[in-house]
Protein backbone atom coordinates (compact mmCIF):
# COMPACT_ATOMS: atom_id res chain seq x y z
CA UNK A 1 0.00 0.00 0.00
CA UNK A 2 1.68 3.60 -0.88
CA UNK A 3 1.75 6.11 0.88
CA UNK A 4 -1.08 8.38 0.72
CA UNK A 5 -0.08 12.13 -0.45
CA UNK A 6 -1.03 15.43 1.76
CA UNK A 7 -2.28 18.15 -0.36
CA UNK A 8 -2.61 22.03 1.01
CA UNK A 9 -6.32 22.74 -0.70
CA UNK A 10 -6.19 27.22 -0.60
CA UNK A 11 -9.74 28.07 -0.13
CA UNK A 12 -8.16 31.95 0.23
CA UNK A 13 -9.94 34.53 -0.61
CA UNK A 14 -7.49 36.43 -2.06
CA UNK A 15 -3.78 35.60 -3.48
CA UNK A 16 -1.44 36.94 -1.18
CA UNK A 17 -2.90 35.35 2.01
CA UNK A 18 -2.92 32.34 0.12
CA UNK A 19 0.83 32.75 -1.25
CA UNK A 20 1.68 33.27 2.35
CA UNK A 21 0.26 30.25 3.56
CA UNK A 22 1.83 27.83 -0.03
CA UNK A 23 4.92 29.55 1.56
CA UNK A 24 4.82 28.25 4.82
CA UNK A 25 3.92 24.74 3.29
CA UNK A 26 4.59 23.91 0.22
CA UNK A 27 7.87 22.08 0.76
CA UNK A 28 6.31 19.78 3.21
CA UNK A 29 3.13 18.76 1.20
CA UNK A 30 2.77 16.67 -2.18
CA UNK A 31 0.55 18.48 -4.27
CA UNK A 32 -0.81 22.14 -4.05
CA UNK A 33 -4.59 22.98 -4.59
CA UNK A 34 -6.02 26.38 -6.15
CA UNK A 35 -9.11 25.98 -4.18
CA UNK A 36 -12.74 27.08 -5.92
CA UNK A 37 -13.22 30.05 -4.00
CA UNK A 38 -9.33 31.62 -4.76
CA UNK A 39 -10.13 30.27 -8.31
CA UNK A 40 -13.20 32.17 -8.89
CA UNK A 41 -11.62 34.98 -7.35
CA UNK A 42 -8.68 35.16 -8.81
CA UNK A 43 -8.91 33.70 -11.95
CA UNK A 44 -5.28 31.22 -13.53
CA UNK A 45 -3.12 33.93 -12.04
CA UNK A 46 -3.67 32.18 -9.34
CA UNK A 47 -2.75 28.62 -10.84
CA UNK A 48 0.02 30.29 -12.52
CA UNK A 49 1.74 32.01 -8.93
CA UNK A 50 1.33 28.63 -7.71
CA UNK A 51 2.90 26.94 -10.67
CA UNK A 52 5.83 29.57 -10.45
CA UNK A 53 6.48 29.36 -6.71
CA UNK A 54 6.97 25.54 -7.04
CA UNK A 55 7.74 24.10 -10.66
CA UNK A 56 8.22 20.79 -9.37
CA UNK A 57 5.35 20.06 -7.34
CA UNK A 58 1.70 18.48 -8.40
CA UNK A 59 -0.63 21.69 -8.86
CA UNK A 60 -4.80 21.09 -9.01
CA UNK A 61 -6.69 23.29 -10.27
CA UNK A 62 -10.29 22.83 -7.97
CA UNK A 63 -12.60 24.27 -10.52
CA UNK A 64 -15.51 21.77 -9.86
CA UNK A 65 -16.28 21.99 -13.72
CA UNK A 66 -19.66 21.15 -14.60
CA UNK A 67 -19.71 22.33 -18.65
CA UNK A 68 -17.56 23.46 -21.50
CA UNK A 69 -14.80 20.41 -19.94
CA UNK A 70 -12.50 20.77 -22.69
CA UNK A 71 -11.89 24.55 -22.78
CA UNK A 72 -11.91 25.16 -18.90
CA UNK A 73 -8.66 22.00 -18.45
CA UNK A 74 -7.13 23.69 -21.79
CA UNK A 75 -7.01 26.88 -19.65
CA UNK A 76 -6.24 25.40 -16.44
CA UNK A 77 -3.73 22.80 -18.08
CA UNK A 78 -2.37 26.03 -19.65
CA UNK A 79 -1.87 28.03 -16.81
CA UNK A 80 0.26 25.43 -14.96
CA UNK A 81 -1.88 22.90 -13.61
CA UNK A 82 -1.37 19.07 -13.72
CA UNK A 83 -5.28 18.30 -12.40
CA UNK A 84 -8.68 19.47 -12.65
CA UNK A 85 -11.53 18.95 -10.60
CA UNK A 86 -14.94 17.77 -12.08
CA UNK A 87 -18.09 17.86 -10.26
CA UNK A 88 -19.96 14.40 -10.04
CA UNK A 89 -22.85 15.86 -11.78
CA UNK A 90 -20.83 16.54 -15.16
CA UNK A 91 -21.75 14.48 -18.16
CA UNK A 92 -19.48 12.07 -19.14
CA UNK A 93 -18.46 14.26 -22.31
CA UNK A 94 -17.45 17.29 -20.26
CA UNK A 95 -14.99 15.32 -18.16
CA UNK A 96 -13.88 12.66 -21.24
CA UNK A 97 -13.55 16.51 -22.99
CA UNK A 98 -11.51 17.37 -19.82
CA UNK A 99 -9.52 14.67 -19.73
CA UNK A 100 -7.78 15.12 -22.59
CA UNK A 101 -6.35 18.93 -21.88
CA UNK A 102 -5.04 17.68 -18.29
CA UNK A 103 -2.95 14.74 -17.14
CA UNK A 104 -5.81 13.88 -14.43
CA UNK A 105 -9.21 14.63 -14.19
CA UNK A 106 -10.62 14.55 -10.46
CA UNK A 107 -14.12 13.81 -9.71
CA UNK A 108 -15.34 15.82 -6.60
CA UNK A 109 -18.35 13.38 -5.34
CA UNK A 110 -21.09 15.85 -3.42
CA UNK A 111 -24.43 15.80 -2.88
CA UNK A 112 -26.22 12.59 -4.19
CA UNK A 113 -24.12 10.09 -6.63
CA UNK A 114 -24.82 6.54 -7.19
CA UNK A 115 -21.62 3.55 -7.60
CA UNK A 116 -23.40 3.28 -11.17
CA UNK A 117 -22.82 6.22 -12.17
CA UNK A 118 -18.85 5.91 -10.66
CA UNK A 119 -18.28 2.59 -12.92
CA UNK A 120 -19.54 4.93 -15.82
CA UNK A 121 -16.92 7.25 -15.04
CA UNK A 122 -14.10 4.53 -14.63
CA UNK A 123 -15.74 2.87 -18.17
CA UNK A 124 -14.65 6.55 -19.66
CA UNK A 125 -11.39 6.47 -18.20
CA UNK A 126 -11.61 8.67 -15.20
CA UNK A 127 -10.57 6.71 -12.35
CA UNK A 128 -10.00 9.19 -10.10
CA UNK A 129 -12.61 10.84 -7.45
CA UNK A 130 -12.60 13.16 -4.34
CA UNK A 131 -14.67 12.07 -1.29
CA UNK A 132 -15.99 15.02 0.05
CA UNK A 133 -17.49 15.86 2.96
CA UNK A 134 -18.87 19.37 2.32
CA UNK A 135 -17.75 22.46 4.19
CA UNK A 136 -21.40 23.44 4.55
CA UNK A 137 -22.40 19.90 5.40
CA UNK A 138 -19.59 19.75 8.43
CA UNK A 139 -20.84 23.09 9.99
CA UNK A 140 -24.74 21.88 10.03
CA UNK A 141 -23.37 18.97 12.27
CA UNK A 142 -22.54 16.27 9.98
CA UNK A 143 -18.70 14.29 10.44
CA UNK A 144 -16.78 11.08 8.86
CA UNK A 145 -18.32 7.74 10.11
CA UNK A 146 -18.65 4.35 8.87
CA UNK A 147 -20.61 4.99 6.08
CA UNK A 148 -17.71 7.17 4.50
CA UNK A 149 -15.22 4.65 5.29
CA UNK A 150 -16.89 1.79 3.30
CA UNK A 151 -17.64 4.15 0.80
CA UNK A 152 -14.16 5.04 0.15
CA UNK A 153 -13.23 1.87 0.47
CA UNK A 154 -15.51 0.51 -2.05
CA UNK A 155 -14.47 3.17 -4.47
CA UNK A 156 -10.53 1.98 -3.99
CA UNK A 157 -11.87 -1.69 -4.59
CA UNK A 158 -13.68 -0.71 -7.88
CA UNK A 159 -10.24 0.96 -9.25
CA UNK A 160 -10.42 4.37 -8.11
CA UNK A 161 -7.30 6.73 -7.00
CA UNK A 162 -9.34 8.39 -4.17
CA UNK A 163 -8.64 11.95 -2.62
CA UNK A 164 -10.30 12.04 0.93
CA UNK A 165 -11.38 16.24 2.51
CA UNK A 166 -13.59 18.06 4.89
CA UNK A 167 -12.72 18.70 7.91
CA UNK A 168 -9.70 16.86 8.48
CA UNK A 169 -7.49 16.67 11.37
CA UNK A 170 -3.97 14.77 12.23
CA UNK A 171 -6.15 12.89 14.45
CA UNK A 172 -9.46 11.91 12.06
CA UNK A 173 -6.86 10.37 9.71
CA UNK A 174 -6.47 7.37 12.58
CA UNK A 175 -10.04 6.34 10.94
CA UNK A 176 -8.52 5.65 7.69
CA UNK A 177 -6.53 3.05 8.81
CA UNK A 178 -5.48 -0.07 6.43
CA UNK A 179 -7.36 2.18 3.67
CA UNK A 180 -5.80 2.44 0.05
CA UNK A 181 -6.64 6.64 0.14
CA UNK A 182 -4.74 7.87 -2.62
CA UNK A 183 -4.07 11.66 -1.07
CA UNK A 184 -5.59 13.54 2.10
CA UNK A 185 -6.55 17.03 1.36
CA UNK A 186 -6.40 19.84 4.24
CA UNK A 187 -6.64 23.18 4.07
CA UNK A 188 -7.60 24.90 7.31
CA UNK A 189 -6.43 21.91 8.94
CA UNK A 190 -3.05 23.35 8.11
CA UNK A 191 -3.82 27.01 6.89
CA UNK A 192 -5.67 27.90 10.21
CA UNK A 193 -2.99 26.02 12.41
CA UNK A 194 -0.15 28.78 14.72
CA UNK A 195 2.39 27.30 12.85
CA UNK A 196 1.27 25.88 9.48
CA UNK A 197 4.56 24.10 8.46
CA UNK A 198 4.55 22.41 11.96
CA UNK A 199 0.33 21.75 10.78
CA UNK A 200 1.94 19.89 7.45
CA UNK A 201 4.69 18.15 9.05
CA UNK A 202 2.50 16.51 12.08
CA UNK A 203 0.26 15.49 8.56
CA UNK A 204 2.95 14.18 7.09
CA UNK A 205 4.37 12.33 10.19
CA UNK A 206 1.28 10.54 10.96
CA UNK A 207 0.86 9.55 7.45
CA UNK A 208 4.39 7.76 7.79
CA UNK A 209 3.16 6.26 10.97
CA UNK A 210 0.01 4.65 9.81
CA UNK A 211 1.10 3.46 6.59
CA UNK A 212 4.37 2.57 6.71
CA UNK B 1 -47.50 36.01 -19.00
CA UNK B 2 -44.65 38.37 -18.29
CA UNK B 3 -42.42 38.93 -21.47
CA UNK B 4 -39.28 36.40 -20.92
CA UNK B 5 -35.63 38.40 -20.09
CA UNK B 6 -32.83 37.79 -22.40
CA UNK B 7 -29.44 37.13 -20.78
CA UNK B 8 -25.80 37.32 -22.61
CA UNK B 9 -23.87 34.48 -21.31
CA UNK B 10 -20.29 35.47 -21.44
CA UNK B 11 -18.04 32.38 -21.80
CA UNK B 12 -15.11 34.06 -23.21
CA UNK B 13 -11.81 33.09 -22.04
CA UNK B 14 -10.04 36.74 -21.64
CA UNK B 15 -12.16 40.01 -19.98
CA UNK B 16 -10.49 42.01 -23.39
CA UNK B 17 -13.24 40.05 -25.98
CA UNK B 18 -16.16 39.40 -23.02
CA UNK B 19 -16.24 43.26 -22.58
CA UNK B 20 -15.83 43.83 -26.58
CA UNK B 21 -19.35 41.64 -26.80
CA UNK B 22 -20.85 43.54 -23.56
CA UNK B 23 -20.29 46.21 -25.26
CA UNK B 24 -21.92 45.70 -28.42
CA UNK B 25 -24.98 43.61 -26.76
CA UNK B 26 -25.26 45.61 -23.06
CA UNK B 27 -27.64 47.92 -23.69
CA UNK B 28 -30.04 45.43 -25.63
CA UNK B 29 -30.14 42.73 -23.53
CA UNK B 30 -31.96 42.66 -19.75
CA UNK B 31 -29.05 40.27 -17.91
CA UNK B 32 -25.23 40.34 -18.00
CA UNK B 33 -24.15 36.90 -17.52
CA UNK B 34 -19.90 36.24 -16.24
CA UNK B 35 -19.69 32.68 -17.92
CA UNK B 36 -18.08 30.12 -15.85
CA UNK B 37 -14.78 29.88 -18.23
CA UNK B 38 -14.73 33.42 -17.85
CA UNK B 39 -14.84 33.79 -14.33
CA UNK B 40 -12.48 31.05 -13.75
CA UNK B 41 -9.71 32.53 -16.07
CA UNK B 42 -10.28 36.27 -14.72
CA UNK B 43 -11.92 36.23 -11.24
CA UNK B 44 -13.68 38.30 -9.87
CA UNK B 45 -12.66 41.01 -11.65
CA UNK B 46 -14.56 39.79 -14.42
CA UNK B 47 -18.01 41.07 -12.75
CA UNK B 48 -16.41 44.06 -11.26
CA UNK B 49 -16.13 45.37 -15.04
CA UNK B 50 -19.11 44.00 -16.02
CA UNK B 51 -20.82 46.04 -12.81
CA UNK B 52 -18.64 49.19 -13.88
CA UNK B 53 -20.16 49.50 -17.45
CA UNK B 54 -23.34 48.43 -16.88
CA UNK B 55 -24.32 49.75 -13.23
CA UNK B 56 -28.35 49.45 -13.59
CA UNK B 57 -28.18 45.55 -15.11
CA UNK B 58 -28.68 42.76 -13.43
CA UNK B 59 -25.31 40.79 -13.59
CA UNK B 60 -24.89 37.11 -13.05
CA UNK B 61 -22.07 35.12 -11.73
CA UNK B 62 -22.02 31.92 -13.27
CA UNK B 63 -20.08 30.04 -10.88
CA UNK B 64 -21.95 26.74 -10.50
CA UNK B 65 -21.09 26.95 -6.77
CA UNK B 66 -21.45 23.37 -5.06
CA UNK B 67 -19.94 23.91 -1.78
CA UNK B 68 -18.66 27.24 0.62
CA UNK B 69 -21.89 28.83 -0.85
CA UNK B 70 -21.59 31.70 1.84
CA UNK B 71 -18.23 32.51 1.08
CA UNK B 72 -18.27 32.44 -2.90
CA UNK B 73 -21.97 33.92 -2.84
CA UNK B 74 -20.41 37.34 -0.49
CA UNK B 75 -17.14 37.46 -2.39
CA UNK B 76 -19.43 37.50 -5.55
CA UNK B 77 -21.86 40.05 -4.74
CA UNK B 78 -19.48 42.39 -3.02
CA UNK B 79 -17.92 42.30 -6.74
CA UNK B 80 -21.22 43.68 -8.11
CA UNK B 81 -23.12 40.36 -9.13
CA UNK B 82 -26.94 40.05 -8.28
CA UNK B 83 -27.72 36.26 -8.93
CA UNK B 84 -25.13 33.50 -8.58
CA UNK B 85 -25.26 29.73 -9.70
CA UNK B 86 -25.52 27.01 -7.68
CA UNK B 87 -24.61 23.44 -9.50
CA UNK B 88 -27.84 21.47 -8.63
CA UNK B 89 -25.97 18.70 -6.69
CA UNK B 90 -24.94 21.15 -4.15
CA UNK B 91 -26.25 20.51 -0.50
CA UNK B 92 -29.02 22.09 0.13
CA UNK B 93 -27.05 23.78 3.54
CA UNK B 94 -24.73 25.07 0.61
CA UNK B 95 -27.50 26.99 -1.44
CA UNK B 96 -28.95 28.41 1.51
CA UNK B 97 -25.92 30.00 2.65
CA UNK B 98 -25.44 31.59 -0.79
CA UNK B 99 -29.19 32.79 -1.08
CA UNK B 100 -28.35 34.49 2.12
CA UNK B 101 -25.52 36.97 0.51
CA UNK B 102 -27.18 37.39 -3.48
CA UNK B 103 -30.47 38.23 -4.49
CA UNK B 104 -31.07 35.08 -6.26
CA UNK B 105 -29.25 31.57 -6.28
CA UNK B 106 -30.28 29.99 -9.60
CA UNK B 107 -29.84 25.88 -9.77
CA UNK B 108 -28.15 24.61 -12.49
CA UNK B 109 -29.96 21.51 -13.69
CA UNK B 110 -27.07 19.25 -15.10
CA UNK B 111 -26.63 15.45 -15.29
CA UNK B 112 -28.83 13.49 -13.07
CA UNK B 113 -30.89 15.44 -11.33
CA UNK B 114 -34.82 15.01 -9.55
CA UNK B 115 -38.16 16.65 -9.47
CA UNK B 116 -38.11 15.47 -5.73
CA UNK B 117 -34.73 17.47 -5.16
CA UNK B 118 -35.98 20.15 -6.90
CA UNK B 119 -38.83 20.03 -4.66
CA UNK B 120 -36.25 20.31 -1.50
CA UNK B 121 -34.99 22.98 -3.39
CA UNK B 122 -37.91 25.65 -3.11
CA UNK B 123 -38.83 23.69 0.56
CA UNK B 124 -35.33 26.06 1.05
CA UNK B 125 -36.63 28.88 -0.38
CA UNK B 126 -34.24 28.40 -3.75
CA UNK B 127 -37.22 29.17 -6.33
CA UNK B 128 -34.90 29.22 -9.73
CA UNK B 129 -33.76 26.88 -11.80
CA UNK B 130 -31.73 26.99 -15.41
CA UNK B 131 -32.80 24.03 -17.38
CA UNK B 132 -29.55 24.03 -19.21
CA UNK B 133 -28.65 21.66 -22.61
CA UNK B 134 -24.98 20.80 -21.96
CA UNK B 135 -22.49 22.02 -24.72
CA UNK B 136 -20.99 18.94 -24.60
CA UNK B 137 -24.02 16.93 -24.85
CA UNK B 138 -24.85 19.36 -28.05
CA UNK B 139 -21.26 18.60 -29.45
CA UNK B 140 -22.10 15.30 -28.85
CA UNK B 141 -25.24 15.34 -31.00
CA UNK B 142 -27.68 15.82 -27.95
CA UNK B 143 -30.82 18.86 -28.71
CA UNK B 144 -33.89 20.41 -27.44
CA UNK B 145 -36.76 17.84 -27.57
CA UNK B 146 -40.48 17.65 -26.12
CA UNK B 147 -39.27 15.60 -23.05
CA UNK B 148 -37.44 19.36 -22.63
CA UNK B 149 -40.28 21.51 -22.92
CA UNK B 150 -42.34 19.11 -20.29
CA UNK B 151 -39.67 19.46 -17.98
CA UNK B 152 -39.98 23.18 -18.18
CA UNK B 153 -43.50 22.95 -18.02
CA UNK B 154 -43.27 21.54 -14.82
CA UNK B 155 -40.61 23.25 -12.83
CA UNK B 156 -42.89 26.21 -13.75
CA UNK B 157 -45.75 24.48 -12.37
CA UNK B 158 -43.88 23.79 -9.02
CA UNK B 159 -43.33 26.96 -8.61
CA UNK B 160 -39.63 28.28 -9.96
CA UNK B 161 -38.83 30.62 -12.41
CA UNK B 162 -37.21 29.25 -14.94
CA UNK B 163 -34.22 29.96 -17.01
CA UNK B 164 -33.23 28.30 -20.22
CA UNK B 165 -29.58 27.73 -22.33
CA UNK B 166 -28.19 25.47 -24.54
CA UNK B 167 -27.80 26.28 -28.35
CA UNK B 168 -30.88 29.11 -28.27
CA UNK B 169 -31.02 30.82 -31.52
CA UNK B 170 -33.55 33.13 -32.90
CA UNK B 171 -35.38 30.15 -34.16
CA UNK B 172 -35.41 27.73 -31.16
CA UNK B 173 -37.73 30.15 -29.30
CA UNK B 174 -40.86 29.21 -31.10
CA UNK B 175 -40.23 25.55 -29.12
CA UNK B 176 -40.89 27.81 -26.00
CA UNK B 177 -44.04 29.40 -27.56
CA UNK B 178 -47.03 29.29 -24.22
CA UNK B 179 -44.56 28.52 -21.94
CA UNK B 180 -43.65 30.91 -18.86
CA UNK B 181 -40.21 31.05 -19.47
CA UNK B 182 -38.35 33.66 -16.95
CA UNK B 183 -35.44 33.95 -19.41
CA UNK B 184 -33.53 32.77 -22.31
CA UNK B 185 -30.13 32.79 -22.01
CA UNK B 186 -27.78 32.91 -25.02
CA UNK B 187 -24.10 33.31 -25.65
CA UNK B 188 -22.65 32.29 -29.15
CA UNK B 189 -26.36 32.86 -30.45
CA UNK B 190 -25.24 36.45 -29.72
CA UNK B 191 -21.31 36.47 -29.67
CA UNK B 192 -20.79 34.78 -33.22
CA UNK B 193 -22.96 36.67 -34.97
CA UNK B 194 -21.57 38.52 -37.62
CA UNK B 195 -23.58 41.61 -36.08
CA UNK B 196 -24.12 40.99 -32.19
CA UNK B 197 -26.04 44.08 -30.98
CA UNK B 198 -28.65 43.25 -35.05
CA UNK B 199 -28.84 39.35 -33.04
CA UNK B 200 -29.46 40.45 -29.49
CA UNK B 201 -32.13 42.61 -31.68
CA UNK B 202 -33.25 40.01 -32.98
CA UNK B 203 -33.80 37.62 -30.30
CA UNK B 204 -35.82 40.57 -28.55
CA UNK B 205 -38.13 40.84 -31.50
CA UNK B 206 -38.93 37.49 -31.11
CA UNK B 207 -39.41 37.03 -27.65
CA UNK B 208 -41.62 40.36 -27.98
CA UNK B 209 -43.64 38.79 -31.01
CA UNK B 210 -43.98 35.39 -28.95
CA UNK B 211 -44.81 36.78 -25.50
CA UNK B 212 -46.85 39.92 -26.27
Amino acid sequence: MAKPLLQIACDHNNLPSALADIRAVGDVVDILEVGTILLLQEGDKAVKCFRALYPNKLVVADAKCADAGGTVAKNLASAGANFMTCICCATIPTMKAAAKEVESVQVELYGDWTFEQAQAWLDAGIDHTIYHQSRDALLAGQTWGQKDLDRVQKLIDMGFKVSVTGGLSVDTLDLFEGIDVYCFIAGRGMTAAADPCAAANAFQAKIAELWS
